[in-house]
């Protein structure tokens, strides 16, 4: 049985991801893959998303420090790999991820500004050669981001950091993006329906690529 | 202000640490030192008890990673650490902790057979160069300590491996042990009070050593 392929949405608090998943849907779906399931990070197993609630809410009485919150984000990932993706990918089932391995880079790395080479170390440790397919980075201004996501209600703890904790997030999406052949950045501030547009064409350039539609 | 000191003790199930605690909380205090605290591990803070739960429980609908395990385990550390036993250190306190890293060492490398390097980094990533000042491991056949653990109840998904896990996580105990200046083994299956009196010398003689105690 031929793999599936495993698709993951980047990017900041309120660049569209949900509606960026529908069109993700949508495209795939008008060239016959219907066999589809969904994933979110940190979460998406029954564990994981017991670490999701620890890592987005803490505790009350005590400070999380970034080591913890960057080993539960791990934790939460292998399981999700390890007991959902790869699963899925083996069955021929596609995967689409809201958020994976990037947004530890982009968060932790340019946003907490942990040491990158202790990241690449830990991906390498935790996840060895395994990552997404193809990566689409809905690229915006953080106020823009943040503006929407706090008109959707309450922050979390990690939506509550400053603004120069998201673009220096932002900053580092971008220097990942540029280097990896896998990722293609998509204008997020631009109308819905040119967001939409985008991600279809990307979507549809990569499938010819890849030999899943033909060129 | 002089800073505490950090005196771990480690074994398998069953080998006798609560009783350890109390011989080495006794033999502090003849010598004078009272301001003491206890931790536990994994757990100790609010987050990492959290974190205990989900290590030593897992999730009924979903097989537990070694990896995560492992996170998860270095995730409460880390917390424990900075948050309890620096800060307990630092204001001049000893701390007496019921397991520290070289449980991982032993159980995750030793009983889950996971890459000595990869633990080794981890420790350092996560660690740096923070050690106990003194281990008291507290050696014994598996075989006896499963009898005494499963004689006080219902056992834990790690308490529930096999005989060979132990005794594996038993063997690199002892090579790590070995290897170590900082750590003393003491025979845990002699009797009750023989025991206490292996401490009571251990524990004396270290602190002759470092200068709490007139030689």
């Amino acid at each position: 049985m031929e793999l599936g392929k495993f698709i993951v949405l980047e990017g900041l608090e309120g660049a569209g991801k949900t509606t960026a998943h529908q069109t993700v849907v949508n495209t795939l779906k008008k060239y016959g893959i219907e066999d589809v399931c969904f994933t979110r990070e940190p979460g998406g197993t029954p564990l994981a998303e017991k670490l999701r609630t620890l890592i987005k809410h803490g505790d009350p009485n005590e400070p999380v420090t970034d080591m913890a919150e960057l080993l539960m984000l791990y934790a939460a990932r292998v399981q999700l790999v390890e007991n959902v993706i790869k699963p899925a990918l083996q069955a021929g089932r596609w995967v689409i991820g809201d958020r994976h391995d990037l947004s530890s880079q982009a968060y932790q790395g340019g946003g907490r500004q942990i040491d990158q080479q202790l990241l690449t170390t830990l991906k390498q440790t935790v996840l060895g050669d395994f990552e997404p397919d193809l990566t689409l980075y809905l690229d915006l201004d953080p106020q823009i981001g943040l503006t929407r996501a706090k008109n959707r209600g309450e922050l979390d703890r990690i939506e509550q950091q400053q603004l120069t904790f998201f673009q220096r997030t932002r900053q580092r999406y971008l220097e990942l993006v540029s280097n990896n052949p896998k990722c293609v950045t998509i204008q997020a501030e631009k109308p819905l329906e040119q967001v939409s547009n985008q991600i279809e064409d990307a979507l549809t350039k990569w499938l010819k690529k890849v030999g899943k539609v033909a060129k």
